[in-house]
């Protein structure tokens, strides 16, 4: 005797659409806390996001059918804040502190839907663009980059039989549980989840970060998904990134003022967020360049960011600079989110251990680690480095150095100018990650 | 919103038994073979089969509930073959050949149920015997040990957290696509799943036999599993086992008589079956004996299953013989089946490829190889060497000598009596396989 629910069978019969993001929670905790400063302080600006994707050898309107893309973007696009979300958002504590958000933020939320977008494809690859207002725009940035990331996943198994794809997820969660029990040896290791962009599919990511609740405990601090965190009572993780430095650089009237634009944000953000939300993301226009002309007062921050540096070095500078303005750097933190996978997630935390309190940001490798899993041997399953940056605001270009070449983005005659003003000191090359 | 069917979810508050033999299928081809011999040859024997668990350190009345083992033989003992089953036994072809029975062996089978059984807990371990006629006792051997192993895992997994399960599961896949994968590059293996008896559990088997499936196309040439070979549509694999040879010596009037058992019981055999049916199983009492006091037309058979002697050394004595005998090894199969696992048919393979045809039947390391998959690091999952044999015949204690002195069974006194008739040759103490 076989049973099957023939409502569900008979639903699947007329399936039509599996909708990738499913709800606006489905994002990085990080842009909802700049959400609210960006809301806040400049309702007005205007910016606009473009994805980027840096592994142009994958042609990846090739694979990816657009009236797939549009229908999902569309999909996302019908999402609203549901009310339990928002009385979680309301209700619930972020690092320790109550009412993080704003009440007239939460109501402007109430009324949030995500922008058009404008989608093309040229030369194989997607030109996908969000203009608008900067409080709305910023809100693509995740689920555009979760929803290409999937459909390449999605078309990459759509030939694939049942068994292919059971052994290929067999594989997977092996892999992944190995990588667990070889963090489970480091003691006092502090990790978590930064996998929402570039992951392999929703699903996946929910059962990676469940993986990682049994068998790290509290070595897993939580996840920058906040749908993930509601849903398994984990913490949201996340603080600030490039794009308050960018668009503030943008929309500097002089070369004077784009020299101060990193310190003006890191005063902009402490006026909002206190405590573990005061992490400097140094890396926007070089770190080297940060540190030379910080003010003092940054050595009152809790930790940094290195996001583009190599782990070790960039970690090393920081712990320098730490000690030149007298600071003890046993009270502070750095996170390393940059490409982190098992091997350099020991390394870094056998070099660094005892010297510095440490966390780790786990990303592509977490959420997208399908190398060697797939029976039939494709590459489809390979992660491709992704991105969705600001490209402008109130139509002035944005730009960012990092502190690898290969990551920089803005048209070449802009970089130029930032480099005259924040020099070149400390960039080196690096394949991008991914 | 969660689907939930209600009805399956109301069902199962109710579970009372998740039976592990649900056909009479369930069993090896083997047994069918030998039941239609021993109906046809001999109705009136009685034969005892009695479990032996070779591996002593393990207590199986300390991790099994003797009332669940008592529900599951229990409800085995409700089985009746199905129209369905006895239908497909008489229409299918096995080995190339139709009605492989006969009309009066089905009719008979349609009335079969097995017999009673006799379970106690002496010291830790289960004295579960079949006393009746033989031609109903030797059924009871592959359900008994797949019950007795399936729920010495059951127990094992039984305070495992979904996860953990998951992670166990997804290891063992992945372990077994990794053979599936090596096994793939020999071009012209020849390999079926024996696995039954010492099997994880069913579904799990029939999960592996449909990795093979999947994996290794024309390679499988089939399963020993009856159920499985109809539902997949397989080649149904077997011939005999010692219980023929066993019996028939615990029978034979004097010394002399039991020399000519090994050649009585072959003249036997292939009265009733042909072709690759004709395979010798020659170490009941030893391999070098068997071939010293052969007749020639033993050579007439297609092959042989050396199945306690190493492979290779026990595979060149047969070759030895077939060159003395005059006959060419090239026309000749070897069928390798003593606790094989992909590193030994590899080995086995490349040794004696182009010399003679091989196939592989293999058994606990295809369908209970756990090893290294559990999360927990659990030990309830390694495979013990558990067996049912034949004790007595008619009331006279029955003996196996073996090559491999380890898997010798019977009473002391006997076996001593035995290797006097038959010598010792050739025989040598490996660790039982599992």
């Amino acid at each position: 005797m076989a049973f099957t629910d023939i409502a569900t069978r008979v639903w699947d019969h007329g399936w039509r659409l599996d909708p990738i993001v499913r709800s606006l929670l489905d994002t990085d905790f990080y842009k909802l806390l700049m959400l609210q400063m960006i809301r806040q302080r400049h309702p007005d600006v205007r910016a606009t996001f473009s994805l980027i994707n840096r592994t142009t050898r994958i042609r990846l309107a090739d694979d990816i059918d657009i009236a797939e893309l549009r229908a999902q973007l569309d999909h996302a696009r019908t999402l609203r804040f549901s009310h339990k979300e928002l009385i979680w958002l309301a209700g619930n504590s972020f690092y320790g502190q109550n009412r993080m958000f704003a009440p007239d933020f939460l109501a402007w939320l109430a009324r949030f839907r995500l922008p058009e977008y404008d989608l093309r494809v040229v030369d194989g690859q997607f030109e996908l663009h969000f203009e608008g207002l900067w409080c709305e725009t910023t809100m693509w940035e995740i689920p555009a980059l979760a929803i290409v990331n999937e459909l390449r996943s999605r078309a990459a198994m759509a030939d694939k039989g049942r068994f292919a794809l059971d052994v290929l997820y067999a594989r997977a969660k092996a892999k992944l549980w190995d990588k667990v029990e070889r963090l489970r040896a480091l003691p006092d290791l502090a990790i978590s989840d930064f996998g929402t962009r570039r992951r392999h599919g929703f699903l996946w990511q929910r059962w990676c970060v469940e993986a990682l609740k049994e068998g790290l405990g509290d070595r897993l601090i939580g996840t920058s998904n906040v749908l993930l965190a509601m849903d398994n009572d984990l913490e949201a993780i996340g603080t600030n990134a490039h794009e308050l430095p960018m668009v503030a650089a943008a929309l500097a009237d002089s070369d004077e003022e784009l020299a101060q634009t990193p310190y003006r944000v890191l005063r902009e953000w402490q006026e909002l967020y206190q405590g573990n939300l005061l992490i400097v993301l140094p890396d926007a226009f070089g770190t080297a360049a940060f540190l030379r002309d910080a003010p003092p007062w940054v050595a009152d921050w809790t930790g940094f960011r290195p996001d583009s540096a190599p782990p070790i070095e960039g970690g090393e500078a920081i712990l320098d600079w730490w000690r030149a303005q007298g600071r003890d750097a046993r009270q502070k933190l750095l996170i390393f989110s940059d490409g982190m996978d098992v091997d350099s997630i020991e390394q870094v935390y056998r070099h660094f251990h005892g010297r510095v309190r440490m966390s780790f940001g786990w990303g592509t490798n977490l959420t997208n680690d399908f190398r060697g899993c797939d029976p039939d041997g494709d590459d489809g399953l390979s992660p491709i480095s992704l991105v969705a940056k600001v490209i402008s605001a109130n139509g002035r270009p944005a730009v960012k150095l990092s502190d690898n070449p290969a990551k920089a983005t803005g048209a070449p005659e802009e970089i130029a100018r930032y480099l005259r003003v924040f020099g070149d000191d400390g960039r080196q090359a690096r394949t991008p990650e991914i």
